[in-house]
């Protein structure tokens, strides 16, 4: 029988950081089935002792003790869900104090400081970003002045999710350009891409990956033929290469890992939010 | 003087589960300014021994200790960081043994589980869910079938970084519709949206905030007038509590806190990428 586990993500906000708390976590233990539940607003009393009652429950219709990742910032809440038959790993309970005492000062036990809006200055930044990457997607705008970072690469290379998550979780005003046919065979990248070489970030792709991403959008095309793949590709590559545009292949990369990549590389500033 | 601090997140991977991490808690200690370094990708002992250096440095220009958010997997590495003028918060030293204990297994100690690329399959959903949202923004595409949510709400409440959020963050295909003043006084919903009614979730804004954020995009004009704005909210508020759709005011709640609330209103699944 294969070992399942239920896991519960128990917030009293928005549950994010337990989830990616949790999930990194249990990505590190392979062959074991988890079941994922996400509790959040978990912000009075009555909710927790709610939760502790789930969780009890849980435990019996396993019959083994559940995971519970844990974030509640208010000490009383968070004691009420702490149930024997769980084990409880909490986030705050075994961080907050060694800050404290560095610090020098009390935490302010404040629900909600994270994933909140803090600064509608800040706020609005993040979503003048997304607003760029949506109108400024696939070279629809060709004023690139504003961009903090310009993506170049073929079509669905991966430049559309990469700009929009840059925008959403760190307000890059983030444009993208797509490298086509009617580009390749020049010497050069496309004149509208001069004055922003400093700008520029290249990505690439397998041939074979390409193909198979092109192929869910438009079976049997000419534009998904693994030939044309491989020719735009190389084409792109020389261009990049000659521009001197670094680039980063995506085959095999998520979009946080491009994000993050590409905000080292280019030396731009991660905002957090 | 005010107290100030270098804060430093470390990884061996992207770096977000650290940002997030250290972010939620210091958000707790108000009144300090932290200098925030992200430190990706220190996958070598090499690296290691570069950032330690680093930290060292830095303790000795800020004559304070610098605070170190760490989720490096490998122990190996992750010790050469631990340096004493820090105070280090260690995500995986702290809870992967107790982990361990509870499953009774070691974990894998595999770098770049977490944000990485596990299955194409779930991948693919992903990028499906941000392609559908970039195409089903703003009403472009009637054909909405799909969606396993749909926003309403008037121009500029927050539908589309919050449908983008959702596919980004958690794979779902949201689609967004807009209310505006064609559709108003009228006794129902546009008839488009009529077979989705299940589908449906409201967002509404206070006027204020409506014209502030409508006057940055286009100032002075009729479409940002607070009597326009207060006008529109209201119709919008009419024909969405005649139609039975749960509405949320968005007027202080951050991306994260909308698309979580939604989801849990909406009872839909989520996916942990």
């Amino acid at each position: 029988m294969p070992h399942r586990r239920t896991a519960f993500f128990i917030s009293d906000r928005t549950g994010i950081t337990a989830e990616m708390l949790g999930h990194s976590l249990l990505t590190q233990f392979e062959g074991i089935e988890f079941k994922r539940v996400t509790l959040p607003f978990i912000d009075s009393p009555e909710k927790a002792a709610q939760v502790a009652e789930r969780i009890r429950q849980t435990a019996e219709q396993d019959q083994i003790r559940p995971l519970v990742f844990s974030t509640i910032v208010n000490e009383a809440i968070r004691h009420l869900i702490h149930i024997d038959c769980a084990l409880t790993l909490d986030f705050f309970e075994v961080f907050i104090s060694p800050l404290e005492a560095e610090l020098a000062m009390e935490s302010s036990h404040t629900v909600g400081r994270s994933h909140g809006i803090q600064n509608f200055q800040e706020y609005n930044q993040r979503i003048e970003a997304v607003n760029y990457a949506m109108s400024h997607d696939d070279g629809m705008k060709p004023d690139l002045a504003e961009a903090d970072i310009i993506l170049v690469g073929v079509s669905r290379s991966g430049k559309t999710p990469t700009c929009l998550y840059l925008a959403l979780q760190y307000g890059i005003k983030a444009a993208n350009y797509p490298l086509t046919p009617e580009d390749f065979g020049k010497p050069t990248l496309p004149k509208l891409l001069h004055p922003y070489k400093h700008k520029l970030f290249g990505l690439t792709i397998s041939p074979e990956r390409l193909q198979q991403i092109r192929s869910e959008r438009k079976p049997d095309s000419r534009y998904a033929a693994l030939d044309t793949c491989r020719f735009e590709i190389q084409e792109a590559e020389a261009l990049m290469r000659n521009a001197g545009v670094t680039y980063l292949n995506t085959t095999s990369k998520s979009i946080e890992e491009l994000a993050s990549t590409i905000l080292h590389k280019a030396n731009l500033a991660r905002r957090i939010y």
